[in-house]
Formats: structure tokens, C-alpha cells, sequence
């Protein structure tokens, strides 16, 4: 393991995926990636009495189902980095609580799956375990609740806005040799396009994903080029097109090879999700779901994962704050090359 | 550096704390720990008008001193570790917005000083980088409103209540050779003693800081007798009492060389805190107001620092459901021994 330039880190010796899981509630179950999930929810309360439960629920579902792939006991799983969207990420805590597995709660907003897959990489890279899982979720009503207004008001959205996903994915990083594969990552820094409205996070977003996308290429000594995929998540419609703009005015084009979580786990005018999904469980169950099986079975060779986070409260939103930015960026390849 | 046994990381080179700081609020700088921050505002709002900006300055000052103390620029620091108890943690994110440093935001409530030291040592001791501060911070008046109610209601506090700190510490990481050095670190497990008294944080976490006390003694092969000091973070006298008695259940007596940060910042009669001190600056600015100064100068020798976090958010109190406590430990040494 090697520190690159800024936040970027090279795993010489690449890391391995070892299994992972996803879960998606019945609206995510029904768009393009429709039974691809391990479990899709037919009602979005999954049976409990609080949409936050539900979200734990989620969590919990998918940590069991992704230590069960990887023929784990709780007990075999060195570390677990995890954190949600919820006030004091009480959906991962909830959701966490009864497997007693040693808990490092990281705080990502929608960017939670790939800081927490770096920092899981980086464990097993250091020799601390030999399993670390990363893990988030979000959930539509309790996201819509804390940061907008409850779903049952009915409240208009804006043709900016993004739908968060009723979603959870789970990963488990491991020192094996066995694709996919995780060859570098890179920490991002908070980065304020000065955008206010909290239903554009996608246009608050692109900025972040632009700083991340342009350090991990240079730290690394990459072109778009070299990627089947550069998958962003969740900058949707609005976020994706600033992005490839951003990215255009310093001459890299992105354009044949940049996809975004957002525009995928929905058809976006079937399903009325406005400028794409969102939420820290939509570039996770996207990752789980769709992007590495396709890395394991060399449908795709080389993605760099770029999660997106708005860094916002409810509360600095009310105060008129602007909302920060933050990407994490995650290399996955499906062979070793040396 | 070794994984031991459970979440429990035994750094075989030692860590530096090569620079911290400290700050504080005015009733926090008339205790017993007057003049001894870097920085103490003369009245809560810090000159802002609203109390999570109070918040964010502290974050803001005291990453800056600790940087300024440290020689370094922001863009020397590697990576910071960082995370507060406001709801999507935006106490840090905005002290830290104009810093771009690669940022690791973590949620670990009261636990957050331990928990990104510790991350941070990891980073440091994996030669990824050779810089990497931790930090956090919390507010009395931004945490009552989010937690309780408003201050200007003027709510009644219960005898077990603590009183949430308006503080912030700093420290930087490094693999240089001069005390205060970092020997190991123990990530705890979510621990849920069935607690679900907001108002009774100390007993909530007790369980947790037992657990991770347990885990660490054992990975490290030590007794309560190797320390000077074993410190909890922020027990309270409540807390205190029950740790005391779970681990006395045991046959292990802390008593001689135990202390919780929640008992040191506050003169709990004369200053009216009730059970004593707590919110995640409380442990981040009594370790580095006093701590950290002590094994500096080698009147402390050996430290179990450990901060304990409550797991919990209003939504899920009004829920009904219990707050899980988390226990993350550093212990640091004055002398590297071999």
C-alpha cells in the first residue's frame, strides 16, 4: 500500500471483494436492475413500525446476507465500517447492534460506500484482519422525512430533484485473490459549488466529484480511457451533466465512459424519479447489485467508483448555508495486471 | 503494527502526537481546567449567529492551532479524521470546509476523539501519509436544542443528566519519535444495556466502556496497575460507578487509576452539571487541554484513553428504543519501551 498524491492511495498488492449483498425496497425492485438485489422488500415498511427501523432492517438484512456469501460467522469479521443518512446514523447502529462485531462509524452522507470501502481497504492492507465489511443504506420516507417533510404531506418536488433510495449494500474486503478486485482509492476533499437549494444536491455534488475524478487520475497516472466505467453516484440528470462539463473545460472528456448510480436504479420518466435516484443506499445497492458481479465475471474490467456526498443538514439548509460536496473514489479491476 | 485479539490494533513502531489544541467555552474555562486551552471563548455564541456556527468555529480554531503548533500547512496534513454530534455531522464539516484536506468523516457521538485517533494512527502507521489529525467538537446550546429543547426554555434537568461540553481538540498524528506517542488502540463493539433514559447518557454507556476496557486489557496482555490513568470519556458519576462495578463483578479494580473526562472539565457542585461533563469535546479537549500536556512532560507515563459514545438520535428516543453505547480506547505512553 502506497500514498499517491492528495488523498490517494495505491494497493500494490490489490485487495479482493470477497462477497457482497444488496437489498431494495419494492420501487428500486421494479426499475432496471429488477431482480438483481438478494432482497427486495414488497412493502417499503418491511414490516416494521418506523420507516428508520425499516432502514435498520434493511442493514441488518444485508450485513447477514453478505457475511452468509462469505461463509462468515459475525465473529470472523475483524471490523465493520458503516453510517447512513440518518441524524447520528441511527439506521446502521439499529441495524448493526446484535452481531457485536467491532463498529467504526463513519459519517459520508451519499458517499458512505465508497469512504467506507476505502477505509476497509486500507485495514486489510495493513494486515489488521481478514475481513472487513463496508456497509450503508438510506431509506425514501425516513430520508424524506428528515430533510424535506414526511411523504404523507404529499409536498410537490422540484424537476432537480432526486428520489433516495430504499436501498442498502454490503462489500467485504478480504486479502484473497479472487475478483473483483480493489486496486486504489481515493479520499476526497469538501468542496462548496456554493449551490443552496436542497433540491439540486446533484448540481451541490458535481463539483466534489470533479476534484475526486481529476485527483485519482492524476495521482494514479490514468485517462478515462483506461476505464470500461467511471460510475459516479448519485449526481443524477443535472449533477451528471455539470460533471462532464467540469470535466470538459480541462480538456478530459468522460462522456463514453461515465455512468452515474442515479440514472441507473430507475427508468427515470417510467418510474417519476425526477433528475435520478440518490440516497447513500443507491450507489451501494448499484455497486452490489449490478457493478461488481459484473467485475467478477469480467463483463467489466476496470471502474472507478466515485460515491457523492451533500454535506447538509436540515438545519444548515433552514440557515441558508450553502451545501459542501464530498466524493470518495474507489478502483475496481477484474484481473491483477503487474 | 499487529491486530490482537477482537477490535484491539498494538502499533509495534509508536505513534506521535506531535501537535494538539484545545478549546473552550466560558464556563468550561472556569473549572478546573481554567488556562488551559489553546482557546476560550469569553461568551458561547463565539460571535456567530447561530449556536451550530458557534460549533463549527471551535472546529474551526482549534484544527487551526493544532496545524499552526504542528509547523504545517493545511495542505501538508495528509488526512483528517473528524465528526461531531450534530445531526450529518455539520459542526465539522463546515469548521474544516476551507481547509481542503482529504476528509474522513466519522460518527462515533462522545466516542469521535478516540475513534479518529485511532483511524488516524492506522493511516500513520500504514506510512500512508505522515500527518493525520483527529477532531471533534460539541456545543451545549446546538446540542440541547437537537437533543432536548431549545436552552431558553429553561427545561428541568434530572440529577443524572450530564452537561454537553462547548469544546473542541485537535490532534496531529506523525510518525515521529517524541512523546506523547500512541502504543495501541481498541475499535469497540456496539453494546446496548437496555438503557433508554435520554437523560442518563453515564449509564447507557457504561456497558460499552466495559467491553472495550475488557477487550483492550486482554488483547494487550495488561493489568489496571500498568496505568497511571485510565479515562473515560464522559461517564459522569453515574457511569463511573456502574463501569466500576461491572468490572469489579470481574475481579478487576479500576478505582486506584480510574477518571472520566466528564468528571475533570467541570467543578460538578459549584458549576451545576449535575452528573458532570459530556458531548464529544468534552473527552477531545480534556485529553488535549490536559492530558496529552501531562505525557508530554512525563508526569503522566501510561494512558487508557477511552471515549465512549451514546448510539442514539431524538427520533429513535421518542421511538422508544434503548441507546446503545460505544467504547473506542488509545492508550499512550510518555516512554517508548521495547
Amino acid at each position: 500500500m502506497k500514498k499517491l498524491s492528495g488523498g490517494s492511495i495505491w494497493f500494490e498488492t490489490p485487495l479482493s471483494v470477497s462477497a457482497f449483498a444488496s437489498a431494495a425496497g419494492p420501487k428500486e425492485n421494479d426499475g432496471p436492475l429488477s431482480g438483481k438485489f438478494d432482497f427486495a422488500a414488497e412493502e417499503p415498511c418491511i414490516g416494521e413500525d418506523s420507516w428508520e427501523k425499516s432502514e435498520s432492517s434493511l442493514i441488518t438484512k444485508t450485513f447477514g446476507k453478505a457475511i452468509e456469501k462469505a461463509r462468515l460467522a459475525p465473529s470472523e469479521v475483524d471490523f465493520v465500517f458503516a453510517g447512513d443518512l440518518l441524524n447520528q446514523c441511527v439506521g446502521t447502529v439499529f441495524g448493526l447492534r446484535d452481531f457485536k462485531v467491532p463498529f467504526i462509524g463513519v459519517y459520508g452522507a451519499c458517499s458512505t460506500m465508497a469512504e467506507s470501502l476505502a477505509l476497509a481497504s486500507v485495514f486489510i492492507s495493513s494486515g489488521l484482519g481478514q475481513n472487513a465489511a463496508a456497509i450503508t443504506s438510506s431509506h425514501f420516507c425516513s430520508a424524506e422525512r428528515q430533510f424535506r417533510m414526511p411523504v404523507n404531506y404529499g409536498g410537490q418536488r422540484t424537476p432537480t430533484s432526486q428520489w433516495t433510495a430504499t436501498a442498502a449494500g454490503c462489500a467485504v474486503v478480504s486479502p484473497k485473490a479472487q475478483p473483483p478486485y480493489i486496486t486504489g482509492a481515493t479520499f476526497g476533499t469538501i468542496t462548496d459549488m456554493g449551490v443552496k437549494d436542497s433540491a439540486n444536491m446533484g448540481a451541490a455534488m458535481a463539483g466534489a466529484a470533479y476534484e475526486t475524478i481529476t485527483a485519482h487520475l492524476s495521482a494514479h497516472g490514468t485517462h478515462p480511457r483506461d476505464y470500461d466505467l467511471i460510475l459516479t453516484g448519485d449526481l443524477g440528470v443535472v449533477g451528471s451533466g455539470i460533471l462532464r462539463d467540469l470535466l470538459h473545460k480541462d480538456g478530459v472528456d468522460i462522456s463514453n465512459v461515465h455512468n452515474d448510480c442515479g440514472l441507473l436504479l430507475y427508468d427515470l420518466e417510467r418510474q417519476d424519479v425526477h433528475a435520478g435516484g440518490s440516497g447513500a443506499g443507491c450507489s451501494a445497492a448499484v455497486l452490489c447489485a449490478d457493478i461488481l458481479p459484473k467485475l467478477q465475471c469480467g463483463e467489466l474490467h476496470r471502474v472507478l467508483f466515485v460515491a457523492t456526498g451533500a454535506l447538509m443538514s436540515a438545519m444548515t439548509a433552514q440557515q441558508g448555508e450553502s451545501i459542501p460536496g464530498i466524493a470518495h473514489a474507489i478502483e475496481f479491476t477484474s484481473k491483477v495486471t503487474n
